[in-house]
């Protein structure tokens, strides 16, 4: 089903930020905090009076995933919220006019027999939880709201994992990332 | 790129509605005509005082052709507004959470493996020129808005496009579509 969410920096929300950077094109302007709202249905573009910045995207159906790959990500993937999950990273990604114009299969090689996207995940579950949340139909600035959240002691583990996306084939087609690092406010 | 698309029904609009037809699931509210607008961003749900209904989609990307197929429809494909194409169909579809749970690789494989959606397509290029709006993530009610446009002597071939469709494994997903069919105000 369609579960639509509304990331909203600013200086409220349960999540601090902790750093926030530029991977790839133009950076978001710096805030203190953001606010997660789960929404029904599609939210207004709007946060609260004095926030920065409104990031909305939808997590629905997997796009690449075949049947064999989501039966073993479902298998070894854990649950957003863990108590012990206190670190998150919220990362806005989007892809490039080139990557768009491919075509499913085109798209799907890239993906994963190139780039081994799935497969790479896999070998951070279930330390890492992640949400994918698809923005490119509703007009957004990102294509891709991806949001993570792990132990603290697990950072270590979450650097590797982006940083061997970041060296793959589908990555060329990146033309927009910003990374921000938060923390669960206590 | 993304083109965002409005398709208002009421008593105003470049389209006289023909007839309306509830192929599957609740219909829509009958109304004279159909105003189409295309706006560069998310535009608001609201039509025009009196209009009766407003259905969104988003004009995108391919989501199951290959490179060989998108090579082949392009090939064939006419544009939408051809000076002889007064009929058009507006054909709101909608897939069961049945369909929506699949993998992409089961999705395609009804798609075209079973169902050859893209090839009984391509047997009605160029008289048939169509534009797929993708409405799911934007939390309609409909998932796909599908418009055709063609000369009136080919509203037999359209028939026979859409009955092929409708008998293929493909369909058994569809649990909501209704069928408009309109002529261009002169």
């Amino acid at each position: 089903m369609i579960a639509t969410f509304s990331f909203i920096g600013g200086t409220e929300g349960a999540w601090r930020v902790r750093g926030m950077q530029a991977v790839a094109g133009a950076p978001l302007p710096f805030v203190e905090a953001i606010a997660i709202r789960q929404e029904g249905s599609l939210p207004a573009q709007t946060g609260y009076d004095g926030s920065a910045w409104t990031l909305r995207g939808v997590a629905s159906h997997a796009r690449y995933a075949t049947a064999d790959e989501m039966v073993r990500l479902r298998a070894r993937q854990a649950p957003l919220g863990r108590t012990e999950a206190r670190f998150a990273a919220l990362i806005p990604i989007r892809k490039s006019s080139a990557w768009w114009s491919l075509a499913q299969d085109e798209r799907r090689a890239i993906f994963e027999e190139s780039s081994a996207h799935t497969a790479i995940g896999l070998d951070y579950l279930p330390a890492i939880a992640r949400r994918l949340h698809h923005s490119r139909d509703l007009g957004e600035p990102f294509d891709f709201l991806t949001w993570f959240d792990y132990a603290p002691h697990d950072e270590p583990a979450f650097e590797k994992l982006v940083e061997r996306l970041r060296g793959t084939p589908e990555w060329a087609y990146v033309d927009r990332e910003v990374d921000i690092r938060l923390e669960r406010e206590t």
